[in-house]
């Protein structure tokens, strides 16, 4: 008799709602190992050599397209970018029809970003090919999730029963949301910290616990997840401003006192230095932020090998 | 004695004008070849590994460009992409420096994109490589004419003897020029549909004929070949409004009932829905706008493989 | 006992300031190999297969980054482009944070281009990967001075010795400051020609002629580099008009007649025909313009072909 891993099952990767645990952790072991790989100096396999993946990003980004161009190519499959700038949505073609455009050149993966909840998927019942969310509107970002449950895994153990601060804009940001979620599955202690304009109604009934004052929020938490405050926010209706903000709710080594001892701090990034999180803390010792990064490569590696194994005829 | 295969004897691919049949016909049928590769899980070939290959975009363009890219990159060419936004125009250099500083960096092929007819030609007298045109200017767009005529063939069976009615903004596209050629060239009965104001003038004389209603045009049509109304000349001069051109000359099912009843509808992309064609008739059961799309990748790489092979050295 | 070719021993290619002059020659010796390799039809090694190079341009360049990206393709590397425009930096995500972020992803090899003298320094400290300066602000342009000086050395079999006058806009360009540093080192006696509003102050220190006058100044030349004036220099404080400027400094065959009859003459590229430099003279026989663009893929291709050799573990 052989034990056998678990294997992520479904043909897309829309958002962590919907999977369980075993779909989940599936991801996480196969992304452990692909970090080792990462570290070699010759990280290049051919697990997805002849397989296309093309990144269409609605809405730019730094770091997670370019975490997922470089997992694509490391896995030695044709990696196409589109981006919106240079795309025909200029011309007014609708995502549907980029979308039905796109899948009839073959690919065998489209990595999409969005600006719009839903979008993801309204894309992926519009082609044949396997399609991962990389981030659409306040919806989900489940590779982010996935990645920030790898690094906390590597470094407390394991996610269950760990005490998860989630602090910032709650209201507006697809990564609390696909946390909230993963964690949630896999039996960590959601609290989500942040000033009542920047929480969603009805927020209680997620089963998580709601902190409005930073300094108790933060207390026994053995994760603070930082969220980026979105510049269109630093104005206006949701905080009096970034000095406040960052006065109440930005995570200075003062109130990460009052967290446990070994509490370890994340930020999704890009971060707004002085506004959420003071630059001591971002770059100290209880810092994982650099590590996250390093563990999205791994991570989406992963996925699109998953993926990939999973599309038909394979 | 062996029977052998025309193949394609130039340098470049600068239009469809001066072709000969079987020149056509060479490239059409080791297209045809491609497109199982694209649908099969490893595509990718060794055929251009070592090659490199310059897409030169002076205007934006999702799908010819990646049509190309894709098509490149499944031949094992290293592909690079060099668009306007991010290019040495802003800072005032020529198409001519441009072309000689490319060609320096000895590519194998360069596919260019203009917004001035006659660029590509310029400059492929310039540069010792193949030079393909994806579109310059109201001239030629070579390839969208040659998946055209792929696609109608393989869904007709033959081109010759079928009556094609091409419909729309004739004046301003060269994709009708370029597929009147062709069409013409492979024994095609050409029809252009416009209202007098998107008509060159003196048509007549190509040997076509004319049809300024569209129904009238439509009557016996075997296909029906849609073209893209320009943003840029939805106002002013050429119509009066875009739904008053929807009314007589946007494709819909009544308008449709003229042709044949086997009548396939063709679009290049991107589709103004609601201007040009019907959302119905697009993505109803007589449409070939899909199959144009993966037609077009197996096209370019056709034309991309022959080109190579004529290369001197090789 | 063995004859050992030198190597070039650093981590880094930040400039030309600090190297010596082993260290240069080691660099054009291995270009020199690579300017055959990319004229024969397969033009691919494995040299750097599994390595990944990072092209991070925080301002736009053709042939800067095209020539990188072909090099590090045409190497076997993974080679991801990241400029400005769709990056983080419109988040305002600092260069340290960019750097950091990139780092993690475990590249082997970031090419910086950015506007400020001293950012790719900065840069360098920050990661664990090899960093290549591919131009910043008016500081230093090591690869332009390398491919410079191999151009001059494949037609005149020699540097040192030769008189090479560089002419115009000294005082803002990064390539006059690392041509000189670099030509000094390998003993050519450098000669700087401009008015003295494009001359930076104290400049006869650095062991150079000083010439204001552009005839004179080209006496007995065997090399006439010219350099770009920005169009941002050509109002205002720093000449009177771009048609004066062409009057008293562009080179024409009347005043090149007045370097040795044998001179050659060099460009950086992109020319600003009419300006600095005669249509005629940029194109003419004299001209080392085109070989200057090819030469500058086998030397970067040197460069990080050496860099990746000293990184640790390999």
């Amino acid at each position: 008799m052989t034990s056998q891993r678990p294997t992520y099952p479904h043909r897309h990767l829309l958002g962590i709602e919907g999977l369980v645990e075993s779909d989940i952790v599936a991801l996480l072991d196969e992304a452990d190992a692909h970090i080792a790989f990462n570290r070699q100096v010759e990280k290049k396999s051919s697990a997805l050599r002849g397989r296309t993946q093309i990144n269409l990003f609605f809405e730019p980004s730094t770091r997670t397209q370019s975490s997922f161009e470089l997992a694509g190519k490391r896995l030695g499959a044709d990696v196409m970018n589109m981006s919106v700038a240079s795309s025909s949505v200029k011309k007014g073609e609708t995502l549907i029809d980029t979308a039905i455009t796109l899948n009839a050149m073959r690919p065998d993966v489209i990595v999409v970003r969005h600006s719009q909840a839903g979008a993801v998927h309204l894309l992926a019942r519009k082609v044949d090919c396997a399609v991962v969310n990389a981030g659409d509107g306040a919806h989900e970002h489940p590779t982010q999730a996935l990645l920030d449950a790898l690094t906390i895994r590597r470094n407390k153990g394991r996610i269950a029963g760990l005490v998860v601060a989630i602090c910032g804009d709650i209201l507006h940001s697809r990564v609390a949301r696909s946390n909230i979620i993963l964690l949630s599955a896999l039996g960590a202690r959601v609290r989500l910290v942040a000033p009542s304009t920047l929480l969603p109604a009805g927020i209680e009934r997620f089963g998580v616990e709601v902190c409005r004052d930073m300094r108790q929020g933060l207390k026994d938490a053995d994760i603070v997840m930082m969220l980026r405050l979105q510049r269109e926010r630093m104005t206006g209706a949701f905080i009096p401003s970034t000095r406040e903000y960052f006065h109440y709710f930005g995570l200075d080594a003062d109130k990460l006192a009052e967290a446990r001892p070994d509490a370890l701090v994340m930020h999704p990034g890009p971060m707004n230095r002085g506004v959420e999180i003071d630059t001591a803390v971002a770059d100290g010792a209880q810092s994982l932020i650099r590590e996250q990064v390093e563990t999205g490569v791994a991570v989406r590696m992963a996925v699109l090998e998953a993926l990939a194994r999973n599309l038909p005829n394979t």
